[in-house]
């Protein structure tokens, strides 16, 4: 950031009085811009036992498989912005959505926050973010090709819940370390 | 908006190339600004059967009782948010903390991420942005004098899960109607 986009004058980093930490303020009308998290929505789509993923055509980690999942809107529920995702990236209907997860990323400033819900049909085709979509079995989930560690997190919880037949609510954290490594916090 | 954070060019609202909604794009640089929902992370801190609620020193709804809550900051996780809100808004120690519940708010672009957490020594005392701090049981909640329905609606969510021991994450909306009245929905 270095101009205030209410006025346009140049912005400076400073504590604001009475704040703690550092923040964008204009230098000419005094404007202070925060900067926050982003929450990214998504879904496990089920339909007979297999679940819906999505191998990307975007960048980063362009050919990688995913979740449906984006960017939450202004305006949106996060079960809503979860459903558009999932038929924006795979064309697919979802109902019944629950809540499965929620992950801080404190490194990206993002919380994921993923639903499970259902596929009235099976219905699902790329969207222009995919290069393909499939239903797959969970002996067919490709482990090694899995886009981020949130989703393989995810994937994880998903197939251990399925095998015991109970989906609680999952909390953590996926924490990069300062040697670059990624470090998982379950609560 | 009306000026551009990098550049400091003019911006207008357009739908860029490949998009669905309208954005600030830049008139120069060609930067899109999105804007996306803000998360408010906030505790319910128990202490001997007992719930910790502030008295507002600020607006909106100076005066008024809520739960210590805030927005959540970037660098840090959804629990980090809520305890830290907690240390400022009533100088409380929490620990233990658990997700509660999670409520959409699409008319302000808020998400309200709440925890619940246990008080170690029952400490607290008003910060700058409290009025009066108070653990308070059950039958001294103030429900007349609740700052925002989000609070009233995690209150009573509580009270319910505490006669029946249970607590469950809650997920639901707090929708405002075109005739502003408020609608609440559960999922």
């Amino acid at each position: 950031m270095n101009f205030c986009s209410s006025c346009g004058a140049a912005v400076i980093l400073k504590v604001p009085d009475g704040d703690h930490l550092p923040r964008f303020v204009c230098t000419r009308c005094e404007t202070i811009h925060y900067q926050n998290p982003k929450i990214v929505a998504g879904c496990i789509v089920e339909w007979q036992e297999k679940i819906l993923l999505c191998r990307r055509a975007i960048e980063p980690r362009h050919g990688t498989w995913t979740l449906p999942a984006g960017f939450m809107e202004n305006g949106e529920t996060t079960m809503e912005a979860a459903a558009r995702e999932t038929q924006e990236e795979a064309c697919a209907p979802v109902v019944d959505l629950k809540l499965y997860c929620m992950y801080s990323l404190p490194h990206i400033n993002q919380v994921y926050i993923m639903f499970r819900g259902n596929s009235p049909a099976g219905e699902a085709a790329a969207g222009p973010e995919s290069l393909e979509v499939a239903f797959v079995g969970e002996n067919d989930i490709p482990w090694d090709e899995i886009a981020f560690p949130v989703i393989k997190e995810t994937l994880e919880d998903y197939v251990k819940d399925r095998r015991r037949k109970a989906f609680p609510t999952h909390v953590g954290d996926i924490l990069r370390l300062p040697d670059r490594s990624i470090r998982i916090v379950r609560y």
